[in-house]
């Protein structure tokens, strides 16, 4: 985390969210009280950005600068909206092709997710603004640059964005590995939004029980599970054959 | 690299190879000389085993034990024989499924695609013994395990291993970005070896004239490449999907 990804003091960081300036998570430090605090978590409340108390010595790990109790972490690239995306996609005639994070908060793995989404032609990512990676530039480096040209949407929960999706003609694919219907068995020739889960988590279930589908990868072996980035590359690709053979 | 991956000083590390310990690779202090060494250096060569001169500091930073200017790396698994393995599939009445990594030093990429493989089914990963990985305590860690249950195969070169799979009735399949053929228009049904190499290089010309085939995997976006786990991801589970579809 580089210190122009951050912002230093109570009075600083409220300036920025009102000015409009996109925050990922403010830390505060775990017994800062008094009336610049309450406003503080007003404003982050408002705006959906999370605020976590932490030890003293947490803020000092990330910066020797006078940090005065808070920290907000701005992210590297600038978030997009789905609700611009979508439609623009639409009008150029394209079939939009959506991948949704649900949960990943490992950088390195978002870094990679987006340098093969990139190779696949995705459209764009989908990120919630909660347990969710920032994209720091340690994600910007992992993602091979990939994240300074592939629109990276950070949508107010992944619940909203597959209602959003859907609603927009667009079929939301989930990757379960306790899915019944393999992967290769769905139909990806048409809009279609991918929701890929953390390892260990994986996707909410709420999340499963709005989307279209729920497909699993058939593994073979004594291994539980795959990596998630491995999965976003067998599922992404699936996309990309399936619509190449369908020209 | 933990010390019990270790064997220090030179009398010790020649013992060893003598006594058939597999070692993957020695490193010697750059100015060190004499009898011994050039014992060692002779036994290496007949045995395949690469040494590499390097500064004393090298060596301090590897161990704080007295190493008497010489430490060998010895593998954290027991590598297996390709010869041994291909016939035993062919008795077993299974398709062999190897794949060849050309080149690959990254440890995580290596473990990353050793998880992959090991869920995608296929029977053993080659490596060679000179630019490459060694299996050590971080390469099964980031591989989740599954290089305790994958057969490893540390094979002369990997020139040699491609023409000992295709004198044993295996297509072998390279993959580069250079190829003309898109991977999804070959034939994975048959005995297969995929033959992967490293980002910055490629699979190596020698071995690319050798292979049955190569294919690509065609990319959108602006980047230039997968990274190598990706196109492993990619490449493996395309063998699953159509062995699964002929079936």
């Amino acid at each position: 985390m580089k210190e122009n990804e951050m912002i230093f003091g109570a009075r600083a960081v409220i300036e920025a969210i009102q000015a409009g300036k996109e925050v990922d998570k403010v830390l505060i430090k775990r017994d800062f009280q008094g009336e610049l605090t309450r406003e503080l978590f007003a404003i982050a409340r408002e705006t959906n950005i999370p605020v976590q108390r932490v030890p003293q010595e947490k803020l000092e790990r990330l910066t020797r600068k006078n940090h005065q109790g808070v920290i907000a972490f701005i992210p590297a690239i600038t978030y997009q909206k789905l609700e611009d995306i979508i439609p623009f996609l639409y009008e150029e005639g394209k079939s939009p092709f959506i991948v949704l994070l649900d949960g990943i908060t490992d950088v390195r793995n978002f870094g990679a997710i987006a340098r093969t989404c990139e190779c696949a032609g995705v459209d764009a990512i989908v990120i919630p603004p909660k347990n969710s990676v920032t994209v720091n530039a340690d994600a910007i480096k992992t993602s091979a640059g990939a994240l300074h040209t592939l629109p990276v949407c950070k949508e107010k929960s992944i619940t909203d964005a597959i209602r959003f999706l859907k609603d927009s003609g667009v079929t939301v694919i989930a990757a379960s590995e306790r899915a019944e219907k393999k992967y290769i068995d769905a139909d990806y020739t048409t809009p279609v939004a991918l929701v890929l889960g953390a390892e260990d988590m994986g996707v909410a279930t709420d999340n499963l029980r709005i989307s279209d589908e729920i497909v699993k990868i058939p593994l073979s072996g004594t291994i539980a599970s795959l990596n998630v980035s491995a999965a976003a590359a067998i599922l992404t690709f699936e996309v990309v054959r399936q619509r190449q053979s369908s020209l």
